[in-house]
């Protein structure tokens, strides 16, 4: 089954995403030949290197497989990352989730199914947990009642993959992310947190009462958490956690982001428990079964959350004092 | 919240099919203004009364919202019964439960959300637990891992029905089927053997080993269960499995319905512990949830099966000598 590297082109949808392209040059690293899928709405060719013989990119929307079936052919694995990574958008247009969620995994298993391709591996969310009562959450934990179009359209796409495996003889591993982070994103708090004070260095505001707490995962043990799953030979659908076993705080995220900006804004709370509809305010995944395959994450949340900032301080020019 | 049986008229989508038109009586018989919205492609005319003040039908495709966009207009529930009836021909096109289960599911809670109508009540399925390792199946069984489209397509709806409460306010009850059975079904075990034996009355070929079990729900059990949950004031998200406490396996059925035809076929079995791909070969939910708001079956399964098994063998002119 670690065939998968070696049999064919992997295909990876988003890699030219933050997560994605973390992907795709540890898959480089690994010896594969990469064929990037994105329609560079996220994403960004300057995230990927220069395309030659062991890279390509293709950009396309992923709802019209006739514009990318060239990359699935004789490909051996299809990482499926590509996703609307905006929430909140997704609450303003409920159709943005629907179509670039779920439509497109439909496509891209369908068109994995035509072409032969037997791996499909896909990055799902501990949103499908919806709020749950139990933490840390585990992968067996329901009912499942997501919040926003975002939650509903990664357990649509999860129940898909699922019914493929099952259905078509196809394999699929469905991995339930924390918050991802890292230098490349452009969603999510740190980004959110930098521009806002880009634009007004004297305040800070932040949506919700700040007590938010989450576990907030690096992309690179991500992606090797991703990787040690896909190598070992396990059932037709396997769904793991990926997150860290610490959480930290709205607020304390705050300050570590005002502090490296020289502590000199004031912050103010919203209020609220959500700091957005369909926000999730509590999340800590249960990660025994990655464990278990011997992955550990290298950064905690807090480590994470203040890696993230150093790189976006240095990238953008921030100085604390 | 009991309200919405008479702050507007009921939209019932499926409401000509074999559970929707036992509904749609029901509703009728409480006082209830009714709007059926049906395909006419499984459900039929005349399984309902004749059309007049209180009883609409539209026949509609629930994908395109305008040609039943009067319909919800001042609804003040909406009971979203259609589906794709068929699990194995999903199996065959894929999209079929894709357009008529997923992509139709979103377009009738975007029209709720903009009509405002505050609550929608959703037939899920029992399919959505894939082949479970508890039995009872409770409501809280997680990971949830669909094995067909259609499986996948139920997943996927109960996620949309989710997202729309939280993220836009309605109330949504969905509800988990053990296999429903009734005269009025076009699909499932109990027409498939009756064909069967029309056409060759000297055998009957049964698909798998004959051992799968599955818990069986007379329509008007499965419609008086689903009044008890939307009648009470519960949360904005409910889910209730509706089924029997007990089962009945795949040969006992064929067994008694040899028998109801004079007993003198022969039943063969295909083989393999699921009759076809995607079947769930055991199912047996536990139902305490909705038993403790007052509500019980009345037919056990085996009853259940005999009393449709007469309605059948009436209506088709069968005789046992």
């Amino acid at each position: 089954m670690g065939d998968w590297l070696r049999d064919g082109p992997v295909v990876v949808t988003g890699g030219a995403g933050a997560i994605g392209s973390v992907l795709v040059r540890a898959l480089l690293g690994r010896g594969a030949t990469v064929r990037v899928i994105d329609n560079l709405s996220g994403g960004r060719r300057e995230h990927l290197p220069v395309p030659d013989g062991r890279l390509s990119v293709t950009v396309a929307d992923l709802r019209e497989p006739e514009t990318y079936a060239a990359a699935f052919r004789g490909a051996s694995a299809i990482w499926h990352l590509a996703a609307n990574p905006d929430i909140r958008l997704g609450t303003k247009d409920p159709r943005i989730d629907l179509e670039h969620g779920t439509v497109a995994t439909f496509q891209v298993l369908e068109l994995a199914r035509k072409e032969n391709v037997r791996r499909v591996m896909y990055s799902s969310s501990s949103v499908v947990y919806g709020a749950p009562k139990v933490f840390p959450t585990p992968e067996e934990y329901g009912p499942l009642e997501p919040e926003s179009m975002y939650a509903a359209s990664k357990l649509a796409a999860e129940g898909l993959c699922s019914a493929y495996a099952h259905s078509y003889g196809l394999r699929t591993d469905l991995f339930r992310f924390a918050n991802i982070i890292g230098p490349a994103m452009t969603h999510g708090v740190l980004p959110d947190f930098f521009d806002k004070l880009a634009r007004d260095p004297t305040r800070l505001e932040v949506l919700g009462d700040g007590r938010q707490a989450k576990s907030y995962l690096r992309t690179e043990d991500c992606v090797d958490g991703m990787l040690a799953v896909a190598d070992r030979d396990l059932g037709p659908v396997t769904i793991h956690n990926l997150g860290t076993t610490d959480r930290i705080s709205v607020r304390e995220i705050a300050e570590k982001v005002v502090a490296a900006h020289g502590g000199r804004a004031r912050i103010e709370y919203t209020g609220g428990a959500r700091g957005w509809v369909g926000d999730v305010p509590q999340q800590l995944l249960a990660i025994d079964r990655i464990r278990a395959l011997g992955w550990h994450p290298r950064y905690t949340s807090a480590g994470a959350i203040d890696r993230t900032i150093e790189e976006l301080a240095s990238a953008r020019g921030v100085h604390a004092t």
